[in-house]
C-alpha cells in the first residue's frame, strides 16, 4: 500500500506541501474547510472595495486537478489520535495517515473578549472582509442620511486596533477612500470628514519592522489623514464606539461605528486539540513549538507548519507569521517525507528547517509602501512597485493574476473602487437605517 | 423651488430614467435598498462560477457621481401618500416629491408556498446568487465524501423549477459544470453521474420564444445532459428533493439535495403598498396596470416603469418583464418628466408609451444559445456571439466589460470557472457534513 499522507489547511502552508508533493511516491489528500485557497495578502483588498473575492482565490480542485496522487477533500477536522495515526472529521468520518502535515493555522485574537468579535471583525476569511467591506461603505451612506451632528460624527468615526502590517493596510486603504474613491459622491456629507484612527499598545507601528521604515509609514499615513496612536490600549468595543486607555491611565470614550481588528492571533480550535494530544510545548498564544524539523517533539510522523506552529529563527526570535515562512515550511515538510520515502525505512539525516528571510513589505497607499528587502530599506514609489510585482507574480492561478493587475490598473487611473458592494449583513447596521432585505 | 424627481429602484428602469433626467432643471433622487446597480442578465453566471458578483455590479454613486442634479440615497421605502405627494422610509423619515417613477421590481413567486423559498433558492439578488453558488459547489463536494450510494445519488441530483430564460441559462451552466468544469477534479465520483432536470408546467420550455427556438434550445440542453420535462407540476419542495406530478396525475418523489428556482414572479412590499393607496389597477401577479404614459390612472406624477408594471404591447399581450422593458420605460418617464417641465404648467401632449422589441435571447452554453433579434431565429454560434456582444454593451461601467470580457475569453479557453467559491451558508447544508465556520 502506497504511503498515506494527510495534508490539513489549503492555506499558503498546505498548499505548497501539497505542490511539493506533485512527483512523491504517495496517496497525498488535501483536507480543508474550504474548497479554495485565499490570498490572505490582498484580502484587505476586498475589504476595502478594490478586488472582489473571486479574483485572490483559487479553487483547490483547479489548482491540484491534474495532480493525480493527491486528492482535495472538504472536511472540517476535530479531533486526532497521533498513537493510531487517524483524524477523525467533524462529520464522524476517520481517516488514516503514515505522514501528516498540518498547517490550519491561527485565529484572531480578541485578548479573551471574543464578544467584542461582533463590533470589530477581524480580517481572516472571505465572509470577514465581506462584512467589513459592508460596515465601511454602509457607515458612509448612513452618515449621509444622518441628520444629527453627534451620530453623523460617529458614523465617519473609524477605529483601526492594531499597527502592524494588517491594521497599517487598511488604514491606508480607508484614507484612500475618503480622500480618493468617495469624492464628488455624496451631496450631504464631505468623505473627508471622516476620521481614520489606529491604536496600539505598542510603543510604535509596524514593530516587526525597523524604526525608519515604521516612521516612514506613519508619515505616508497622516498625508492620506490617517491618526497613529501608539501606545493606547482598547478597553472596550461596543455597537458605539471604543474606550481607549492612553498610557497615561487615562481613558477615553470615542464613538465610532466602524471598528476594525487588526490585533494578534492565537491558536484555538484543532490547533489546540492537536497540542493537547501529543502534549506538544506551546508558546503562550497556543503556537505549537515544533522541533528543528518541523515535527512535533515525540511524533515524527506530524508535521507542523505555517502559523500554528512556533520556531525560532536564527537570531532567535521566533519566526513571523506571514506568507513566506508557510510556504517554505510546507515545501519543507513535503521534502522531509520524500526523503524518508526514499531511503525505505533507512535513516534519514535532513538538515534542521532554514527560513530563508526574504524580507518584509507593507503598502499604504498609492505608490506608498515599506519594504525592508535584501538588506535594504525602501519606501515611496520603489517599495510599491516592489510590492505589485511580488503580490501579483505570487498570487495562484495566471488568472488570477490578470483581473487583479487590470484592476489595480482602473484604479490607479481613475481612483474607482468597483467592487464595493454593501452584501450580506453587518453587525452594527443600526436598525433604524434600513439595510438589504435578509431572508436567504 | 425646484421640481422634485423621487426614483425608487437603482435597476434597469430607475438607473436609466436617472441617467436620462441629466440635463433636467430638477432635483432627483433616487432611492434604493442597495448601493450597487445589479446586472441580473448575468447574475446566473454570479450563480454558476463564472463571475465574482462585483463583476456585473456598479455602484449607483459611482455611476451618476457626475451627475450634478442627481442625488443617491440609500434607504427601504415603506409607504406613499399619493396625495400629500411624500414616501415615508422604514426607518421614519420622508421624502417630499414632485414627480414619482417607481421602479422596485418584482419578487420571486413560489405559488404561494413561501416556505419552499428556504430549500430551493431564486436568482434576484447577490447574496441568492451566492447561495446557490454553494449549493451547487457543495453538492459535488458533498457527493465525494458521501459513500452512500442513493444520498450520493441525491446530492448529484439538481432540479431546476421553471423553463423561461433563466431556467435554461442555469440548467446549461450546471451541464457545462459538470460535464467541463469539474472533469479531472474528483477522485471519488465522476461528475458526469450529475443528473439535471428542469422542469415546467407549460407545454414547452421558452414559451416566450417561437417553438423553432424552443426546440433548439431542449436540443442544445440535451447535448449538455440536461433532462427537459415539460408539463410537470411541482406540489412539494423540502430539505430531500421534490414531488413531481405528470399532466396524467401520477406523482413522482425525486430525491435531490440541489433545487433551484426559476419560477415565476409577483409583486410584494412596497409595490403592493403602492396598489393599495392609489386604488391602481392590479393583474392577479399584483402588477400595477400602468395608462399609456406609464402612469398610475389618476395619478399623473406617479409613473411606474420596469417589472412592477404590466402594459399591454402592440400585439395585445402584456410585454415581458425584461431589462429592455425596464430601460425602455424608464427613459420615457425622464422624457414626460422634462416635457411637462419644459410646458411649465401648460399642457403636453406626448405620444404613448411604445416598446420597441429588439428580441430575445437566451444562452445556453458555449457556443449555444437562441436568438429572436431583428425577426430573424438564430441559433447555435450566431446566437451565442450576438449574446456576447449584447451583454458586454449593456454591462454598466467600462472596467466592469474589460472584467467581464477576459474571464469569459479564460473560461472558453480553459473551461475553467474561477469564482466557484463555496462562502456563506446555503440552507440545505446537511449537518452531518460540516462546512466553514460561521460565525460571522
Amino acid at each position: 500500500m502506497q504511503h498515506r499522507v494527510v495534508i490539513l489547511g489549503g492555506g499558503f502552508g498546505g498548499l505548497y506541501a501539497a505542490l511539493a508533493l506533485r512527483k512523491a511516491p504517495a496517496e497525498v489528500t488535501l483536507i480543508d474547510r474550504r474548497n479554495f485557497h485565499l490570498f490572505q495578502p490582498l484580502l484587505y483588498q476586498v475589504a476595502t472595495g478594490s478586488l472582489s473575492p473571486g479574483d485572490i482565490c483559487a479553487p483547490l480542485r483547479s489548482v491540484l486537478s491534474r495532480q493525480k496522487n493527491t486528492r482535495v477533500l472538504l472536511g472540517d477536522v476535530a479531533d486526532i489520535d497521533p498513537n493510531a495515526r487517524t483524524l477523525s472529521l467533524r462529520d464522524g468520518a476517520t481517516y488514516p495517515y503514515d505522514s501528516l502535515i498540518v498547517a490550519t493555522g491561527s485565529e484572531s485574537f480578541y485578548f479573551g473578549k471574543d464578544q467584542w468579535r461582533v463590533w470589530a471583525p477581524s480580517l481572516k476569511s472571505v465572509e470577514e472582509a465581506t462584512t467589513i467591506r459592508h460596515k465601511i461603505f454602509y457607515a458612509f451612506e448612513a452618515a449621509e442620511r444622518e441628520t444629527d451632528p453627534e451620530r453623523r460624527r460617529a458614523w465617519l468615526t473609524f477605529v483601526i486596533v492594531g499597527g502592524g502590517t494588517t491594521g497599517v493596510e487598511l488604514a491606508g486603504a480607508l484614507g484612500e477612500i475618503a480622500i480618493h474613491t468617495l469624492k464628488h459622491e455624496f451631496r450631504s456629507i464631505n468623505p473627508l470628514e471622516a476620521r481614520i484612527l489606529m491604536v496600539d499598545g505598542a510603543p510604535r507601528l509596524l514593530m516587526a519592522y525597523p524604526e525608519d521604515l515604521a516612521a516612514r509609514a506613519e508619515e505616508s499615513l497622516l498625508k492620506l489623514r490617517v491618526r497613529v496612536r501608539a501606545g493606547v490600549n482598547v478597553t472596550e468595543v461596543d455597537d458605539d464606539g471604543v474606550t481607549l486607555r492612553f498610557g497615561s491611565g487615562v481613558t477615553e470614550r470615542l464613538p465610532a461605528k466602524t471598528v476594525l481588528w487588526a490585533g494578534g492571533v492565537h491558536v484555538a480550535g484543532f490547533g489546540s486539540t492537536l497540542g493537547a494530544r501529543t502534549n506538544a510545548p506551546t508558546a503562550r498564544s497556543g503556537h505549537i513549538k515544533v522541533a528543528p524539523d518541523l515535527t512535533i517533539p515525540g511524533y515524527p510522523d506530524i508535521f507542523v507548519v505555517g502559523d500554528l506552529a512556533t520556531i525560532a529563527g536564527r537570531d532567535g526570535k521566533p519566526l513571523p507569521g506571514v506568507a513566506q515562512v508557510a510556504m517554505q515550511g510546507g515545501a519543507y515538510a513535503a521534502r522531509a517525507i520524500v526523503a524518508r520515502l526514499k531511503a525505505r525505512g533507512g535513516t534519514v539525516s535532513l538538515p534542521p528547517f532554514h527560513y530563508h528571510d526574504r524580507g518584509d513589505i507593507a503598502v499604504i497607499g498609492r505608490a506608498a509602501a515599506v519594504a525592508r528587502i535584501f538588506g535594504l530599506h525602501l519606501h515611496g514609489l520603489p517599495a510599491w512597485l516592489v510590492w505589485l510585482f511580488i503580490h501579483l507574480m505570487y498570487l495562484v492561478q495566471f488568472q488570477n493574476r490578470v483581473l487583479v493587475f487590470i484592476q489595480w490598473g482602473f484604479q490607479y487611473l481613475t481612483f474607482s473602487r468597483g467592487a464595493r458592494l454593501i452584501t450580506g449583513t453587518a453587525p452594527t447596521d443600526s436598525p433604524q437605517l434600513l439595510y438589504p432585505d435578509q431572508r436567504l
